[in-house]
């Protein structure tokens, strides 16, 4: 059986890539699994992004873990959305309502243009519109930065997104059931202390202040 | 080098137990790293919850992953917070604040009145006050579940909360620096389209929407 195969409850197995990237579009974080120098599993959270039909990592050349992962051994990238909580009339049937993607696979290092895309890609994805407020990497800046592709190709998806399955006692029952929505937002964003005077808040930021913006 | 030793960016590695305890405790998700049967390395992200000096995972005895990871098989579980963006004047020192623990060794299936108290645990961590609302598992349903402890013996946590720290160039021009926090809140329940006239939400519920309620 594939490893993308969905075993448990397998009627929540999703296989429309557009519900894929829209997963990893709105993600920020990915959780990356690898087997470690002493054959150990290790996972480890890191910022995500796409570009096409791949899954952008980048981290500093100082990394230990992003250097070993840019060396070619086999991942497994998890991308996770907690939509809310299946809150049924009894513990057993209470649940999360998600959205977790898996993509397997082997990341190669990128360079040069593709390098300088691929960042590009990542500072778009994780603060849209902050790229036109800052100035471009510098070359060493570059030269410290690790940017991985990850080819999206073996990849699984589960949607949880289903009201609370009680059997028929506890649906007779006077408990409670239903969902309740989780929403991540940005707060009040906190000036740095050595922020000179004078400088507004930018644009990029601001846009994710405004309501129903992706938290 | 101890897999537990943070080798970049040292001095973010906090050893206070206490900060993890809270970590896990605020956490409701946890990701699951271990290295299939194929031998290549899994993650999937599962409900967390703690007991004293072991996390506690759970789920289906139907669940093939569950299984192999009830076996004892090496894991790492990761249990990550994603606090907020750090906005510098570059790209380059841009950066999440985030607290992010791993904790590594093997899992063992708890049973009897152990398994009752995990389970127990999980249902409190997950939605407090939710347990004295409904009614306790049946024999059947705890059956079909198998509940995991992991103990918190091998385990590393990283937090960073710091500002931007842009060099003298940067510091002088005209770009915006600061943190933007990120927040996850309960958003309205929605009831269930079969839920029986009359049923008020219940007080675990109205919990979480309360302002500051931990998301």
């Amino acid at each position: 059986m594939p490893r993308t195969a969905v075993t448990r409850l397998p009627e929540r197995q999703r296989v429309e890539r557009a519900l894929l990237d829209a997963l990893i579009d709105t993600a920020r974080v990915a959780h990356v699994g690898f087997s470690g120098e002493d054959g150990h599993p290790v996972v480890l959270p890191t910022a995500v992004a796409r570009d096409a039909d791949v899954v952008l990592l980048h981290g500093s050349t100082g990394s230990r873990w992003m250097r070993r992962v840019a060396g070619g051994v086999p991942v497994c990238v998890a991308i996770s959305a907690l939509d809310g909580l299946v809150v049924a009339r009894c513990a057993f049937e209470s649940s999360f309502a998600y959205r977790s993607a898996v993509v397997f696979g082997s990341c190669t290092r990128l360079e040069g243009a593709a390098k300088a895309r691929g960042l590009d890609c990542l500072v778009d994805a994780l603060l849209p519109g902050r790229r036109d407020e800052i100035r471009p990497p510098s070359p060493a800046e570059l030269r410290r930065t690790l940017v991985l592709a990850l080819p999206i190709a073996e990849w699984s998806l589960k949607v949880a997104d289903q009201w609370p399955e009680d059997g028929p006692g506890d649906l007779a029952g006077d408990a409670w059931a239903g969902v309740v929505p989780l929403v991540t937002a940005a707060g009040t964003p906190l000036a740095s202390p050595d922020l000179r005077a004078g400088i507004p808040l930018p644009d990029s930021v601001r846009a994710l202040l405004r309501p129903g913006a992706p938290g």
